[in-house]
């Protein structure tokens, strides 16, 4: 079984690495380019029988700082 | 306009990051983890009117090192 999780910054929350891509893609002459942010995608390759529940533990306990990070899980 | 990005290291590529956080779910107590990989995702606003084509040349001179990573483009 595949899951996928996105981890990005909640909004309100500053995105340094976003910002940096804004501009330079500004250097770079796109323009149009209102905002962007940047976050993380992990790929997990589990075995057969687990559950999305522990997809979601393993968000909470590891892979996002629910501090100030949201997540949300794509089972395949 | 949205468009999101997901940048992955290729197949083969080694992937520390994953590694560890693999590495990490299994002290964890997180059985049955195959496999993790790890790449960034990146979320555009643009302005109406912007093409696929045009976050391909972005993805392409900026966003993701080809000669190791691979891009998907989802355009909302």
């Amino acid at each position: 079984m595949k899951a996928r999780v996105h981890v990005m910054l909640k909004d309100g929350v500053l995105d340094p690495q976003g910002a940096a891509v804004k501009h330079a893609l500004g250097a770079l002459g796109f323009d149009g380019v209102d905002g962007v942010r940047q976050g993380k995608v992990i790929e997990l390759d589990l075995a057969d029988g687990a559950t999305e529940t522990q997809v979601g533990e393993m968000c909470e306990k590891l892979l996002a700082n629910t501090v100030i990070e949201s997540y949300e899980i794509e089972i395949d």
